[in-house]
């Protein structure tokens, strides 16, 4: 902000300019100098596509709801994946964007449940700010095996994993977590040591 | 493209998405995975954002128009600094991004001249798709007495500087360069060839 200030006594005839700036800055990873390249750009590009960056962003916005069995993203009450593939197996994950990347593997046929968020006290989100509840009148609605939980290798994401393991297995129903070890194409003298021991601790038999 | 249509076919009830997408991918710099983060960013962020990013979207394509004098944007026919500031010096530059990086710097007290590209036989750009002929009608129309060339030091700012100084100089109207050689808190240990061996040239007695 001290930067637009800056920017706007010296320039003060255009102030649109600053607020496309600011706004550029709202999003994730954005800078000052970032904005500034940005909102250039879109003073040089043609009308045509200023109208359909717009109009895209407002549909977005108005369209895109949330699933009401998985909460992934959907522009109907119950998602696509959610009607198509069968509830015996649920994979749990952070956020819409963990299902498009499993969806990329073409691993996985079974269905989603989107937590939006993993337990993080330094965020203040415990479990109630999770899309917890719906999971679990999922898990005694339909007739659930396995569920698969899908968060991050990371410490929010094995809190996150341990609690809804303990939730979820009085209930009887297999609880996995994915696989931890060397990823593909790695080198192992660059592996990181905590790495190394789990791929020697949940070695395979080839 | 390639990317989209993938993630269309396994999404396909979330077309909107991918026309976000699609537009944030025609920002400067912007690959598939970070238009990607913009558009979940914008699901994810609150009315009031979205509508304000689109008035001002609209606000500066409708109100930034370029000055009549120097090229530079402004919201007038001219621009605050053409209407302030002498035209005794003027200052050439590439676009309107240099004119700000010059003001910051705030040495410079004449006006400017926006060029709207540099001469680039490979973007197929000549002499005639720059800003030139209005810099022409200045120099008659003004009492001009220096035309610093602001053009990047590199192959086609160096060409488009040379072609700018031989239309000048016949005038008897002064024409200077920025000078060249070590940047400010350089190190001479990591300074190319090219800038050492013009700054030995272009030496000053202190």
């Amino acid at each position: 902000m001290r930067c637009i200030t800056q920017y706007k006594d010296k320039m003060d005839n255009l102030n649109c300019i600053n607020r496309l700036i600011n706004c550029f800055t709202g999003l994730p990873g954005v800078g000052y100098k970032t904005a500034e390249r940005y909102a250039y750009s879109i003073i040089e590009s043609d009308d045509e596509f200023v109208r359909e960056f717009c109009d895209t962003l407002l549909d977005v916005k108005k369209s895109v709801k949330f699933c009401e069995t998985c909460g992934n993203f959907s522009d109907k009450e119950s998602c696509n994946i959610c009607d198509k593939r069968p509830h015996d197996t649920i994979c749990v994950v952070k956020d819409p964007r963990d299902v498009i990347a499993i969806e990329k593997s073409g691993v996985f046929k079974g269905s989603y449940h989107v937590l939006h968020g993993v337990i993080s006290p330094l965020d203040k989100k415990g479990p109630d700010d999770l899309n917890l509840k719906s999971l679990m009148v999922r898990l005694r609605e339909n007739k659930v095996s396995e569920v698969i939980i899908a968060t991050n290798p990371d410490v929010e994401g094995e809190a996150t994993a341990n609690y809804i393991a303990t939730l979820v297995k009085p209930s009887g129903i297999r609880v996995t977590r994915l696989a931890r070890g060397l990823s593909a194409g790695a080198n192992l003298e660059y592996a990181d040591q905590v790495t190394l021991a789990m791929s020697l601790e949940n070695r395979v038999v080839i």
